[in-house]
């Protein structure tokens, strides 16, 4: 497996395969080339500049996450010969913009209202023409917001989302920069893999044209969250967060989603989690409890 | 007015203002920075390469619909200082693709089946995007195919739809390529002039976030469109029209809408054609007629 980002990646934990990572920008001429140059059959695109920092750079977001994106489709492309990766591409519920109807279903417009969200929804209809085209096997699957967000914190204008279960955990403060009306629609870490994995292997005769698909998830308010981490953690892991409103923040996200009919991936056998206390429990499991190394 | 194409223009009829050709490939670069040299405060873009030769052509149609409408979104930004004109985009119904419901909402998603709806889809969210950051003040109409078209023949694999009426109307025989039973969507050159037109003078804080719409149209069969030449014209012009199936054409045809509920441009003023036959006579109005010089 070749591992690449931005700066170095990090050893995968426990990993059962060989390995090796690059780090360089996509968006540069000939990146993509080079990534291609063992002819894998499978590629997880999780590309890149998140939504607050393409919101903030609109030049950056756009010569990475549009042109970026493209530079390894038609690298892809180019190869030709036969060669047909599985393109897995990492998409977003941010290309859905508000006003949305109660629960957002499949054949819902996306009309995104940030420039992240611009970008993915224009990668997810290069994607479709590059498989309808038979460039490449693609399937893009729209993320709901990953939660509990492992590590520390980026410039995701949804990071808080995670941060005011993580930090709490972890005994650290966390901001709140919303209201606790502010409804979202999240996914562990551990359903996102599953995601992925699945994504990997279906068989995409059953997507037809459209490529592109909203991911199952849990439909929480902040104020849900908070109750979950009173549930499982306790009221002293909710009194470390401190409620802090961002104008901006509470802004971009009252354009987000909030809940969504994901029956089309539902029926091909995407699963989400039970519920957000079962959420909570796995960052635990998964990250703050000691394992056999 | 300062007309534009890949081919030098040919002078508007009887037009009461100044103009001026010019050609030149709007892809390359600097090309959209001349055209902007006068600052524009209304900017019509009705590119380019259409849809059969956007499918014949991977890399022409990216390069010219794509990348072309982004070099003049992106030279419109790049002057700044408070330039921010009005740019009327001619999207295109090819940005939707099957399965459809009876009548296409203006919330049904964009998931085009040809290459050249993928680059309408995509202009459309760049100039929403373009549109929400300030940079022009953009709204794309989504025309409905437009019959009759006058002039000669192009490349659109929907050129017969306008055939089948402008060449038996001109005492020529016109190829009708699919079956009898494929319904569409059209509007007459007049009705598409009104859209532009009021596209160009509508207050788009009426628009919210959503600048791309759906334009009110007429639904007919092929056998309807034939039925209403009859009526108009007469069983001798029917005659004309020779059955002679391209698969080719139905197979992208087939892919295409069919029918709309264009409720948001109706309320915002737009108006379609009261019928096929009225089409038809526009037609005959406009480009039959000997008219005072």
């Amino acid at each position: 497996m070749l591992l690449h980002d931005i700066v170095e990646p990090s050893a995968p934990a426990r990993a059962a395969y060989k390995w090796r990572g690059l780090a360089s920008d996509l968006s540069a001429l000939g990146e993509a080339e080079k990534l291609l140059a063992a002819r894998p059959q499978l590629v997880f695109h999780l590309a890149a500049i998140v939504s607050g920092e393409a919101e903030a750079d609109f030049d950056k977001g756009y010569r990475v996450n549009l042109d970026g994106t493209r530079r390894l489709f038609e690298a892809i492309r180019a190869i030709g010969g036969g060669y047909k990766p599985r393109v897995v591409f990492a998409s977003s519920i941010a290309v859905f913009g508000a006003p949305f109807p109660e629960a957002i279903g499949d054949e819902f417009l996306c009309a995104p209202l940030t420039s992240y969200g611009t970008q993915k929804a224009i990668d997810e209809l290069l994607l479709a023409d590059y498989s309808r085209r038979g460039f490449f096997d693609g399937i893009g699957i729209r993320l709901p917001t990953i939660c509990v967000r492992p590590g520390k914190p980026n410039r995701a204008a949804s990071g808080f989302f995670s941060g005011i279960i993580r930090e709490p955990l972890a005994g650290q403060e966390a901001v709140l920069p919303v209201t606790k009306t502010v409804r979202h629609w999240f996914a562990s870490p551990r359903a996102g893999v599953g995601f992925l994995l699945l994504a990997a292997r279906l068989d995409t005769a059953q997507l037809g044209a459209r490529r592109n698909l909203t991911m199952p998830g849990i439909s929480a308010t902040v104020g849900e969250q908070i109750e979950a981490l009173a549930r499982v953690a306790g009221d002293a892991a909710v009194k470390r967060i401190r409620e802090e409103p961002d104008p901006v923040i509470q802004r971009i996200v009252e354009g987000w989603p909030r809940n969504f009919d994901a029956r089309r991936a539902t029926q091909l056998g995407f699963r989400a989690d039970a519920s957000f206390d079962d959420i909570i429990r796995a960052h635990i499991e998964d990250e703050l409890r000691p394992r056999p190394s």
